[in-house]
């Protein structure tokens, strides 16, 4: 897409906001409202929207779930994904089951752990293997998205036999920058370093 | 500080990068290690250094540890920051026991829960709390950050009483977007808006 991802993160900020929004039965919405709701600028928000074609700005502002699935569609938001966890620690189990994600259109369809004692003993209605199993179940549900909860030392190898087995993108939540194709979508999650960049802010 | 919000996210992630290689026993890098470790370009990593007016970049390239220590000092980073943890669900507990937070100078020092039944079961190293406690616990342990694992509908009414008990910084993990004081440092982390950042990309 020819989209800043400075822009591609607000717009998914807005589709979230939107979302909702829409949930809470608001039916229109101004781009004061929307900026505000992201913490961007309402100028910044209109021109993010325009960059996608998509108009239907009026003085009453954009109507809510119309700007959420035309978003949707642009982004291909609307399609169903499945996603798999990869370290069943105490953050990949809490994954494991985090409503949200599906409510979002992301299905967690497999958990995979290196330890059998770990498997045997998880309570969870989702399916777990160990991670010898990882490219058989991943080709089988085809399964696009891989969430890495391993230890640090672990994710590259992990990471590695995610896209080996044919995942094409990849949230990180280990504390080390993957080296991974140039193909690959990846997002790392640090919570260490959100809580650095509060901190450096406090004085 | 005079420093834009991308520099210091860049700054934060360079020092984070540095720790893992001092722990790794790595001496000395080049900028284009540290941008490659990062995910930015060489030169954006000399310039956010160098604004922060740090200098000894040479041939050699840096010294791991100095300028971990200098950015560290400069940031504010060296300091141990005492937070707490409030709503005790999977993600909740997942955090008050990760370790990475004490490693990294985050002292995890309370968790709040509302439920009185779900902190009588909790097994945690961690003193845990009931909610109607939170003024007074953080207020004498001098707790200075707050970290929201609550369900959304919630999480406004519970960063309100953090920054009521005198907490200046909030990591939030729920959904919505906190209508907090302009002096409070408040960052979001919302996996499923990550996930759809990656998924906008997948086509």
């Amino acid at each position: 897409m020819d989209f800043s991802e400075n822009s591609l993160e607000r717009i998914c900020k807005v589709f979230g906001y939107l979302d909702t929004l829409e949930k809470r039965g608001v039916e229109l919405v101004s781009s004061k409202e929307l900026a505000e709701g992201i913490g961007a600028t309402a100028h910044t928000v209109r021109k993010d929207i325009s960059l996608l074609g998509i108009t239907g700005y009026t003085r009453k502002g954009y109507e809510v779930g119309s700007l959420k699935r035309e978003l949707g569609g642009k982004l291909g938001l609307s399609k169903e994904r499945k996603a798999c966890i990869v370290g069943l620690g105490r953050l990949g189990t809490a994954l494991l089951d985090y409503e949200k994600f599906q409510e979002d259109g992301f299905e967690i369809v497999a958990g995979f752990d290196k330890s059998i004692n770990k498997l045997e003993r998880i309570r969870t209605q989702i399916d777990v293997y160990p991670v010898s199993r990882m490219k058989e179940v991943i080709e089988s549900k085809n399964i696009e998205l891989g969430i890495i909860t391993v230890p640090s030392e672990a994710a590259q190898e992990v990471a590695d036999r995610l896209i080996e087995a044919g995942v094409k993108g990849v949230l990180n939540f280990s504390h080390v920058k993957l080296d991974l194709p140039e193909n690959v979508i990846n997002v790392n999650l640090d919570f260490t370093n959100a809580l650095r960049f509060i901190a450096a802010q406090l004085g």
